[in-house]
């Protein structure tokens, strides 16, 4: 198989370790170089101790000239503004980028200013950046220098709704997405409600009807139903580790569940991560530490109303997973290397 | 203070257990018998080490005769069958009822046995039975009999909506209630889905469609709307303790935030266990271990869609606490006897 | 009842909002200020929203001059290096003090400061300060100026020992002490291992060896056998939000159980929060929230070893409960004042 | 490479499911039947539906005849007396064993059938037994026809003290462990004390000084000492699914700290699955999901005590994962096959 050199940029937060723990028994890509800004000039192993594979290397600044030579691909675990600025230079020196912040996601300038607060420094960029969800855009993402990848929530919405909305099932909407997150999706900043003791045994709502992943979903649900369908999106913060799990709510004049479920079984026929799952709803325990996403979904008759609940691992299919899928795309190989084991091929 | 003798009816199961504490707290009540079937002979402290203020009290069956005598109210934290079956005989031998079961709550007898499966028993005491939300039916919970103890789900889901469709406020719904409950609001009923190992790190949907809190709750919404109103409910399992969040969506024409906050203040002025949040959103941290009722509510202009989040401990304010605020009224009490610490009047 | 004015000093940490927490119910003393430096000038509902009882106080600082007039007791949930400072400035004001911080426990200055890394201001009032175990050491408590607040760890260790020591039915030891919390008692600090995805699931133990309750601990196992007895602690900490339970194992060359139960037995028998259990092993989750300390023994023949295990809430006896019981004591109030709901008084 | 044909006995219980993950990816043995008595004719999706890779297989009875035709090795995942029964049939029909149950670990009839309550029905097999420790045995158990695979517990003391009592470091003891395990090493068996309600936020020691493991580990430890050395063994449940960690006492006469990781480094020296930590203890967190032990060591002089901190995995290393690494070396396999994720060879 051939072998590719890759970076991974910001390598001390979760979606970055999460990058690091696949990618030590990825057979196809070796990581050349970590970077941490706050940890640069230590080793990994005295940072985080259960990376042994990494123990010895040393976490360099983004900055750092070596960066920039010999490498095939990085993956940026970076803030939002970091990735905007840091990406034109591994674009320019012919490294791809396959960029974990909300960087490239968002079409509309304005739109990706309000939400995130920030003076673009690359937007001409986002008309070339593929958003990067594989089982709906494998061509895309494979000639791709440029690989926005989508935001977990996002992820958990989008897989189970585009198709619907592409084959014209959908109406008018509005789509209710009620999202319930565990607090790795949070990321790794020290706060107080990111306490132990602040989130163990409680549960809550947050951000709700401004949450930045509001945008992204909307316009994706746009585009794919050809015109404005109103997005109703609720993030909520679970008191466990990893996972998504989206309750998402669309009306339907009349029972829907056999195209519903043809719909998804034609558009997911080749797709190895999607498990469409009928008479059983799903639950986090299944997808946690898996590539996967699940979906199912039901008719309530009286009220004339279609319930999908999926789930996703928020670090992998949500982040760092679907990251290194669209990375085998865009380096030509199968899309699952690295991500499943295949029985008798060790 | 006057005193009454009350007997707890099912003290094995996590309900019964909550009475158990709150009650030995309670400075008017005197728990004189509690029932287990499956217990019954055995001390509590025997079955329940920590329940040390009731150590050496025996359980006795439901059947014991002196169960009838020089009682004067009955907590019911029994099945709902078997409240069915002995609620007419405590009324017979003039003790007033609390039921903690769905025994008396739906008032349309096809309904309640198609939602709980077996020919009730005494169902004309249904228009007799006072559904005890005491927040909004206080005279009448005071001069009841017997009082049908609301469902933990409805209860979160009831105190913030009944006021605004009485008010008028709620054009035509939906009203989506999807809404996440503590492991405790399963019961404790063993059985490999309830193991420690399986819930926890776990979350989930179920009984989507079809859970029997579902026809409780749109038969209290459309008494107080006096007409139709769609709702959809969905039940999730947190892993965590206690506690219920209800995510509520509601739609609405124009913004309705400051009929919402002056109907709701107008309805629970006089009510010690509501807490109205203005500007930040519950988390069910806040109200675990009490019997308050936290409630906050925003509009989203874009999407013309109102979002209620409310929360509850479901063990308390959605069952226990529930129980004893309507057995005071029952008996003449204050509401809040035994249920808020009073300062300086210990 | 005579009402008295108190203040808590470091009211934004775990064990300040546990004292607000049994200071609201507190029927003879009045909180009448809250300092914390970070929030000095907020509301209290302002940071901490569930004390909806404190909602419109102001945290102040703890120079403000008022603190020092006309208060007659203050509880110190400051650091360490802080209370040192202010202690003599409260009690030259004539205000008692109940400080939980290490700055009065240790009777060695240089353990003291060489465990706690500061030249004590105020090490003088060391020989007056009481050490605040109130079961073992009622009258002197009862007319303390000044009480050291045990440490949490050394409460649960200290307890079920010390009366064995003091009737000479430990031989020489070793005594180990394994000691597990649950994460509050780590404090509010924000850092990495902090976060809950570091701590749930997780578990682990920390500072062998090395920990500032060993000399704690030490002192006092020696003051009661009246020589050197050695002390191994080695402390671990839970993925759960309270409580402590220590396992600690004593050498016995013969059978010590019926001696141990009656000098439990004997020692506290007027302890109101002392449950002694036989035959049964106490549990986290029967002290969670309630002041008691509970203990069991039992002996290993084939190995001549003792095995204890004794429980605690870490911020009720194990600090702020602690503290309440301390300064009713000194107030001259009954022990329970504020930590026992008493039965038909309320 | 060479395949073989196994069978999981006892496929419904957290070892055997346990076996079935870790198996799906195991490039040499091909999982020919799975065995459930209170499942048996059900296929493995509709009763574990996230094992999707057994979905359609059908959970047959330990009985069937085809279990015992062309298999070459079996894993038994079974109560202790159905291993003692159906191991000679499997040995007789010439199909190796590795019994993960305790029927054939205790080498003394008497402590055996005292402990389990018993009578063994094969215990002239225990003699040909091979304890599994591969890290210590790795011939033995390479020549094995049956493998007796050490409990979780023992697994986590053993693997830090044996090498320690070999090398004659260690004089008279006591060793004392005490050991914390996650939940599900408790089994999947459906009771109260098993509810999620009743294990979280909970943490309790149990079966102190009578546990069944007791035996087992005091067994070894004087095998390896050539002598009596008494141990003291105190498990602990924690509320979390796995991992075990032990915090071992070994009184000592002067600092061996040295000799400690010498004689670790020598002996675990080939060991792939050790991991011996200095400078830092260990921390249930690294070690989940793989077959790995971590160890470290620390000498408190002025106590005169070493003390060791192990983590294992307890469904891993500490059972099924320990399973498969004896079995590959039984099958003349690395013994990592299965087990690590070699880069590059996928």
């Amino acid at each position: 198989m051939k072998r590719f050199r890759v970076g991974v940029c910001g390598g001390s937060g979760y979606t970055g370790i999460e990058l690091l723990r696949w990618l030590k028994q990825h057979p196809a890509f070796e990581v050349v170089f970590v970077t941490s800004e706050s940890q640069a000039g230590k080793t990994i192993g005295s940072c985080e101790p259960y990376l042994f594979e990494y123990a010895d290397m040393v976490y360099v600044s983004l900055e750092a000239e070596s960066n920039f030579r010999g490498v095939d691909l990085v993956f940026l675990a970076l803030p939002h503004e970091a990735s905007a600025a840091i990406t034109p230079r591994f674009l320019q020196a012919g490294i791809k980028v396959v960029d974990l912040s909300a960087a490239y996601r968002i079409k509309d300038k304005t739109v990706f200013e309000k939400a995130y607060g920030f003076t673009h420094p690359s937007f001409d960029l986002v008309s070339e950046a593929v958003y990067g969800l594989p089982e709906l855009r494998k061509e895309r993402v494979a000639m791709a220098r440029l690989v926005a990848n989508p935001g977990c929530y996002p992820t958990s919405i989008l897989l189970p709704v585009l198709p619907l909305l592409e084959e014209g099932l959908v109406n008018e909407g509005p789509v209710i997405a009620d999202s319930k997150s565990g607090f790795s999706g949070r990321g790794r900043k020290t706060d107080i409600p990111g306490l132990f003791s602040e989130m163990n045994e409680n549960f809550y709502a947050y951000s709700v009807g401004n949450h930045r992943h509001q945008p992204e979903i909307a316009q994706e649900v746009s585009f794919s139903a050809k015109r404005e369908i109103s997005v109703i999106f609720t993030p909520h913060i679970l008191p466990l580790d990893r996972g998504i799990l989206s309750t998402i709510y669309i009306p339907f004049d009349r029972d829907p569940t056999k195209e519903v479920y043809a719909v998804w079984q034609k558009s997911y026929e080749k797709a190895p991560f999607v498990r469409i799952l009928q008479g059983r709803f799903p639950q986090l325990k299944w997808v946690q530490h898996t590539n996967e996403v699940h979906m199912a979904f039901t008719y309530l008759a009286s009220q004339k109303m279609g319930v999908i609940v999926s789930t996703i691992d928020n670090l992998v299919k949500g982040a760092s997973g679907q990251a290194i899928q669209n990375a085998n795309l865009m380096m030509g190989l199968p899309e699952t290397t690295g991500l499943i084991i295949q029985k008798g091929v060790e």
